[in-house]
């Protein structure tokens, strides 16, 4: 059986450059790669990528837990309680089976770690700048900032929305409204343009307003509006307002208004009518952050990519 | 030491609901997971999951590369030849590490196959639905298609774009045309809206024009539009266009327009000027679809996510 040493003399490389590509961990042309995955092919060396890891896999991480500073408020306010608190209940105990220990700390002075991983969607370049200067492996949990190139996990608030959007499509309507959160978020951004993309690939007039759920009053917001045949809200709290606003009137969901949130908060099962919506995966998000942060820590596959989780459409009675 | 057998007493369900939350397959309701989780944490049990993944490793997988009609047309004609050459290299070398064997075929009539990975970027939803009915893991690479929620491998496009859009408004530019491919191109469309986003973020105004380089003349382009400050092509082939009509108009590049391409092919280092462009990560993407189809046929984090690979901006001389 071929070693790595018979690989890296055919080639004509380092131990270290085979052991690089096989981890996809680092600089290496794809020239250089080509001749590597040659020799492998020629001597048929196996390498055990998952052995190597699984070596490693007892060593002990050390790494952060860094919350924004909107969602310390946020739980102080207990205005979305239950959201983050699944996400990094799964990240922790995942990333035990990772040999990752985590530790809550403060973004803007960080303990030594191993890693980071800053939590929450209002991360400036700042912070990230601030971060990339450790020098130690960190990711952006449920944010993104477009150009910056930093390894994120996010749910995929476009694809759903283009998705809802389509099916109030499929059900005839016309008139479909969005109301959307403030558009510096990543997550109210992609929302809005997979709406505006699916009423547009279906030459329909995209409709929306922005309602900032914490300074804005519903009440005149709908008072501003014509009302549609339908309502998609990029938050579950939000359809909730609407819902409760359009009663008032006197205006029946989903007879008159259909309407459909996002997020699949715990509460949105219950609501009066029980809310359509779209499902986030919290735990799964948690649970790809941990492996994510890990395969960094041990440099495989360490070029920055986006992991982004599909929602899942929940249909319930707000929505015909 | 706790065994799983403990857990699942504690938490008052079946191991396999067990296994299922540590591997993160299968549908488990949060409320189950947490007391999966909790039952773990109060025992001290420690799930191993890279040793159970290194237990299957010894499986045969047998999976399906199914080339997409555009991308073997594409082959033939040898217009790009070397870019999904190298990806497929690296599909190939890294999944034998994960114990599989690949196998070309035809993607309307693929053989029984355990798993299926579908190349290129113009799969319809009626290919989707046909592979969907297979009930076989399968993926998307270097193609996304919004709304169907299929597991999926591309380059972050957006972001490279939105990136280089930026970079040029940096430079003093005001006046930046994007010319792109097809819309209808989930990669062309990404780019395309990466540009626009920037645009309108700097309250500049888009300018672009779309450009068929198989069916489209370069030289009727150029005469149409107002010669601007810089020009981001949506792909390399259309960038060494444009700059070849400047050059016969005697607009010189990049004294008088700065151009930018995409995607970093073979002969963009050695073009007159040499080609400032956004590089794909080809062999990353090959090295991730292994590992993701792997996960998926092994059941380990099978909800669907969309994986997105940084580009890297390679600054030459076609800009300032």
């Amino acid at each position: 059986m071929s070693r790595i040493e018979d690989v890296a003399k055919k080639a004509g490389v380092s131990i270290a450059t085979v052991s690089r590509v096989i981890n996809n961990s680092g600089n290496v042309s794809e020239k250089t790669k080509m001749k590597v995955w040659k020799a492998i092919k020629e001597l048929n060396y196996k390498p055990k990528i998952l052995a190597s890891a699984l070596a490693r896999h007892k060593e002990k991480f050390y790494v952060g837990i860094c919350k924004s500073n909107r969602l310390i408020k946020m739980e102080k306010e207990k205005t979305s309680p239950e959201f983050y608190s699944v996400i990094l209940e799964a990240l922790e105990e995942v990333g035990k089976t990772y040999g990752i220990k985590f530790e809550k700390m403060d973004i803007q002075k960080p303990e030594k770690c191993d890693g980071y991983i800053l939590v929450g969607g209002d991360s400036t370049k700042e912070i990230i700048n601030f971060y990339r200067e450790l020098e130690k492996p960190f990711l952006l949990l449920d944010h993104y900032i477009p150009g910056e190139k930093i390894d994120c996990i996010v749910t995929n608030g476009y694809d759903g929305a283009y998705f809802v959007t389509n099916y109030l499509i499929k059900k005839g309507f016309k008139k479909i409204y969005h109301i959307h959160g403030p558009l510096y978020s990543y997550g109210f951004k992609s929302r809005f343009e997979g709406y505006r993309n699916a009423m547009e690939d279906a030459n329909l007039i995209p409709r929306f307003f922005e309602y900032d759920d914490v300074n804005d009053n519903m009440s005149e917001v709908i008072n501003s509006i014509d009302i549609p045949e339908a309502i998609f809200a990029s938050n579950d709290i939000t359809a909730m307002r609407i819902i409760r606003e359009l009663r008032k009137r006197n205006i029946r969901v989903p007879e008159d208004v259909s309407v459909i949130g996002f997020d699949d908060i715990l509460s949105a099962k219950d609501f009066d009518p029980p809310l359509t919506t779209l499902k986030v995966f919290k735990d799964e998000m948690g649970s790809l952050a941990a492996k994510r942060i890990y395969e960094l820590l041990v440099g495989h596959d360490v070029h920055p990519i986006l992991i982004s989780l599909f929602t899942k459409f929940i249909k319930r009675k707000s929505s015909i």
